[in-house]
């Protein structure tokens, strides 16, 4: 499966992973370590820790029962190892690792089960309050909806568009990456060499009657968990269909052809026979320009667009390594049959960057910003040894070899530090390690940051050290090499052997594509000139394609000659590492990770957002619906525009607590009231109150822009502010005294 | 051609049409007006104040020149105007337009050719800056390119997001308006409502021996240019060319067809003969899902999104008018034979507004705040009767009727600040209204801010009043009433006839469809309630096609009760104006009227991008590569970053004079040297010198980032800075005494 290891957009065969909670007996300490690195103690933290106490206790217990099941994961694991050393038949080793991979889940449902519920989120509420207040709903509603496509609201935009502005501060101003904006469409040779348009689909079957198409893998255990729900399925035949749910990720389309005649498997919605499995390409087609001969696909991913620009952005770094391209745009993916909301959608936008290191300088200047950071980290050796994931220093990490490199380190550690920042539960957070059956060949070591949401575990972000894979692709295709130049300490002597045209005759023979042949055999590799000088030898002639040509050369046209040649600088081919975000994704766990019902009160949801993220910072309500109010709220929302503060005035009718409820419930940071105070009373004040606690303070409106600002900023804490101004306990004149 | 005037990405017949440059005599304290509005006075108006007064005395001349031509424009239409009165046969009224057209065409060409010559651009140069230092490049270079098809590089995507934060702050924020962000992904039915799946079309040929497509009008019009090149061509057969190219755009597909045999055209590349014209969709067509049956598009404006969005964004406002929906994405348009660079792409980023307002409350509560601005007008009645552009306040122009109401008056003015503030040039912007025979049949005004050019006048913003044109498309698809309530002053008595199915018998004959059939039956107008009436009287029974099924109602199932009804509210159907932006045709503008060579140095190219849109707001350049200098670089950068002001680093070790080239080349707005005084002396201070007046000043280094960061934002001048801090002219200590 073609970069499903390394990129968000793609196939993710552990969305229903359960694993285990990081521990909590050894993190207290540690949780306030990583809140000092970020933002003030929010009230949803202040909660978790008072359910520690308790949780404590019930951890012995809850290992107590999962230590049987670990020891069979790690028995299992070793199993795995001995005959991988012992070079044992293919069919054995995935035999074994099968088991392994079924074992583990086993542990990690377990592991789910025991877990404490009183965090999970009531995601039919949640869910209801986004549609309610449109965060985002179904695209096309109005024509009946078509699935897997989602329209975000002003809410939803406005929570994205602030997310995105973080990635860039992040990533593109702090880092000084450079940033691309390239072309959905994108024509077939490119995603041919990068492997999609033969690589990146999943297995249907398809209704032989009425040709509704399903999903291979999702019918099929739907099917099998259906048998096993009958009361007269056999404990043993239960056993070998667990078996099967088990190890479907690993099926190819003939395990799984055998399986839907072994099982019988028939149309859930007809009861028609199926089709055997086929592929499916998930790239949507398209063809560009009229003439219906340029096939061209909407990109499922953004980063090819950076690779392809890889010598403009080398010459815009004035030809230094390391440097790195970063895009954000939307991707595209035709799913067979999507579900799961927000979490798996055909059109989405992800935020990618590549940094183009050279691997014998595989480290990064600034790791010591981020090496004392304490992050969760679910290691491939502890995944297959039975071990639970585990709070480190990431210095440590990286200093141990369980993060293969210092570059791919500095980046757990800022994207660690993003998802945190944008709203991310950093308790439900950990980065699991692709285990060496799950990495595509060309990787050398990848992370997932996963987040803990009603879903399972579900990855948001990529990150994988990709060696120097994709820019040799498209090396290989275009014949243009995408290279760095590196100067050498010391200059050295090699062998060129080299391909030398007889212009005048290819000329003659060519025409017009006489430039193609010459520029692909100056092009041309050692290994491929002493091939072809061979066959030019034994049979006269060889011939190569380019550009869907094939073009045949006698041994008159061409020639080889062979020399020594002193370099001053070598070419090195980047190794790139790649961190992947799926924007979406992101969002919705920052949806669940706010999302909280105000006690007492069943119907006052509330999203508790970072105010850097909230759709709007501040409310503005008037007390009254008295005129004396009017020129009050209408100057302080002019000058809360001049602040750049975007904010929301609601100078409706309904009581104060119900406006308040209102702004909750779309998680308005902050509320600023104009009440009678304000109006009778100089110099004129108004209050501000604080989301997640509903505190209060009062301050004279004109200083009110600013301070909102600085707090929605993050240059400011409440805490400060609270310092700073008066709590507010009552207004001191009423209605009253204005009409006199 | 529909939508084709109300929205930047459709048909522009225009692109070439050359106008009078707006008249000078009366406009040079208008222009200060201008720019006391936005921003201080720049080094490119500065130059053309000076060039001014030689001007002046040349319009006598010119305008002397014209007369003829603006009379004979005149003469015709006034003849337009009579033919119509007396309701002439459509054929005479139509060669009479025809005419016209061809009279103002030639009246345009004249005055561009008779305007100063001497802010011409050189393109070419131009282009070569834009794609040497990434701004943005073909894309798909390494295989070859797709025509249409550009990537934007590191400074390109910093001006293009600095541009969108703009917009965002400008409309977004500053009127709260509600942004949405809609999938590209269409299904079909959504677009054929819309009605662009029938009439979003060119007309193209096809070589009959290799399938080579050409955009029709665009080849005759090559050919005709041809023949009429030809020392052979008789005057008399050159005119009747030129008339055929000056109504090109008003030819239907017989017509074409016809001249394609008259004019006997080939193929240009093979000689071969052509297919006869045929519409071709300009919509990228795909398919969603597996199984092939939903077929859908790449949108061709974001526009449809908002309308499908109508009743959620009517409810997030509380249920009250007028509100506007607002959109930033990118659109598709698969064009025959791409050209012109940016200007006419496949694939582009547009910004959308669409305001809500209840037709009989037209006016808008703002429009004085834009009703001072001086605007160059191109009204219809100008152009049909040979008349100049003229500059004229906003709030006149909306008084006498030119603009049709106060809410497209006030989207005009602001659409100007906007397009001022982000770098056109005031001088080189009008706003041309459409003519009737150009406006779509339901708009009901329509103007299009155009900038000029090296391409002559381009569209860069459209302006439509669309009246309720879009809502009731959606309305008629899908039976969703897409409208408003208001409350009646007075409640008001209505006669009321409604279907009352028998529920029983519907249930019975549709099943699972019963409640489709009942929604439909709910949502009918009187008129077709009426008329199916009638036919069950007539023949038993009616049908009727909803969601593409066909449901065929008996006497028994359906009845028609009539009564009367107190209302309350009425329901309105909002009006929508809908001012449009491309995006990439506004950055194009911004290049070409940013860009400029320094007098007495061919090389040095610059850009005077206002700060605002600046890639790079800022650049540090060490004067010296000497290590002591590095910490200032390190901790200003770093304090840069924490302003939010994006810079950039140039420590190689190019001369000063040649790194500030490099930096003007980008338009990098402001430049900080660390000098040898900035090392040797105390306080540390540097210096920070204007891009376009070449000016320094010095001031602590400390204080640096806070003013670049003010000047950035326009919250500070440059004059402001001069005032406040001491001049530079030359460094008091050097190279030596750091060495000692």
């Amino acid at each position: 499966m073609l970069r499903s290891v390394g990129s968000v957009c793609a196939k993710i065969p552990s969305v229903f992973v359960p694993v285990f909670f990081p521990p909590l007996a050894h993190s207290t300490g540690k949780l306030l370590r990583w809140c000092s690195l970020t933002r003030p103690l929010s009230g949803s933290i202040s909660r978790l820790h008072a359910v520690r106490g308790k949780l404590e206790a019930a951890v012995m217990d809850v290992e107590e029962s999962l230590a049987p099941l670990r020891l069979a994961v790690r028995e299992q694991g070793e199993l795995v190892k001995k005959l991988k050393a012992d070079d044992a038949p293919k069919m054995d080793v995935d035999k074994a690792v099968a088991e392994l991979k079924a074992r583990k889940k086993t542990l990690e449902a377990k592991e789910l089960a025991l877990q404490p519920q009183d965090d999970a989120i009531d995601r039919n509420k949640m869910e209801d309050a986004l549609k309610r207040r449109f965060f985002y709903d179904q695209a096309f509603a109005i024509y009946g909806g078509v699935s897997g496509l989602y329209d975000f609201g002003p809410m939803g935009c406005a929570l994205k568009t602030n997310m995105l502005q973080i990635w860039r501060q992040h990533f593109i101003h702090e880092e000084q990456f450079l940033e691309v904006d390239c072309t959905m469409l994108t024509p077939e040779p490119v995603l041919k060499a990068s492997g999609h348009v033969d690589k990146f689909s999943d297995f249907m079957v398809k209704d032989v009657k009425n040709g509704e198409c399903f999903r291979a893998d999702h019918l099929l255990k739907a099917h099998l968990q259906k048998l096993m729900a009958d009361k007269k399925c056999s404990q043993e035949k239960k056993s070998t269909m667990q078996n099967v749910i088990t190890q479907l990720d690993n099926c190819g389309q003939q395990e799984l052809a055998d399986l839907f005649i072994e099982y019988n498997v028939k149309s859930p919605s007809t009861g028609n026979d199926l089709t055997p499995p086929m592929t499916f390409n998930l790239m949507f087609q398209t063809s560009i320009g009229p003439s219906g001969n340029i096939p061209g696909y909407l990109r499922p991913e953004t980063a090819q667009g950076i690779f392809l620009n890889f010598k403009r952005l080398l010459e815009f770094n004035q030809d230094k390594l390391p440097f790195a391209g970063a895009q954000i745009g939307n991707s595209f993916r035709n799913e067979i049959s999507p579900r799961s909301g927000l979490i798996r959608v055909r059109e989405f936008t992800m935020a990618e960057i590549e940094y183009f290191v050279d691997p014998a300088e595989k480290t990064h200047p600034k790791f010591e910003n981020v090496a004392d950071l304490e992050i969760c980290l679910y290691s491939s050796v502890a995944q297959t040894t039975g071990q639970p994931a585990q709070i480190m220093r990431l210095g440590d990490a990286v200093a141990q070899g369980i993060v293969d490199n210092s570059v791919l380190g500095y980046f757990i550690g800022r994207i660690f530090l993003f998802l945190v920042k944008v709203g991310v539960n950093k308790e439900k957070l950990r980065f699991r390690q692709h285990m060496d059956n799950e990495m595509a060949h060309y990787a050398c070591d990848c992370w997932d940051a996963e987040t803990k949401t009603s879903y399972g575990w579900i990855e948001v972000v990529g990150c994988a050290d990709r060696s120097c894979y994709d820019l040799q692709c498209h090396t290989r295709a275009t014949k243009v090499p995408l290279v760095a130049e590196k100067l050498l300490k010391e200059p050295k002597t090699i062998d060129v052997v080299q391909f030398i045209p007889n212009k005048s005759l290819v000329g003659k023979a060519f025409k017009k594509d006489a430039r193609l042949v010459t520029d692909f055999l100056d092009a041309c590799d050692p290994c491929f000139i002493e091939s072809s000088e061979k066959e030019m030898h034994d049979k006269g002639s060889f011939s190569f394609d380019v550009r869907g040509k094939t073009f045949s050369l006698t041994q008159d046209m061409v020639g080889v000659k062979r020399f020594q040649k002193t370099l001053y600088v070598e070419e090195v081919v980047p190794n790139v590492v790649e961190p992947s975000f799926g924007i979406g994704r992101i969002m919705y766990t920052v949806f669940e990770h706010s999302f909280s019902i105000r006690p007492g009160s069943e119907q006052r949801t509330l999203f508790s957002f970072p105010p850097v993220v909230a759709p709007y910072k501040c409310s503005v309500l008037p007390l009254s619906q008295n005129p004396e109010f009017t020129p009050f709220v209408k100057s302080l929302s002019e000058a809360l525009t001049r602040h750049c503060v975007s904010h929301k005035v609601d100078d409706s009718s309904g009581s104060i607590g119900r406006r308040y409820a209102r702004t909750d419930e779309i998680g308005i940071a902050f509320g600023i009231t104009v009440d009678f105070d304000s109006v009778n009373k100089t110099p004129h004040t108004a209050t501000l109150r604080e989301r997640d606690s509903m505190r209060q303070i009062r301050m004279e409106i004109s200083e009110l822009p600013g301070v909102v600002r600085d707090l929605s900023n993050e240059l400011l804490t409440w805490a400060e502010v609270e310092k700073r101004y008066p709590i507010f306990v009552g207004q001191q004149t009423a209605k009253k005294e204005l009409e006199e």
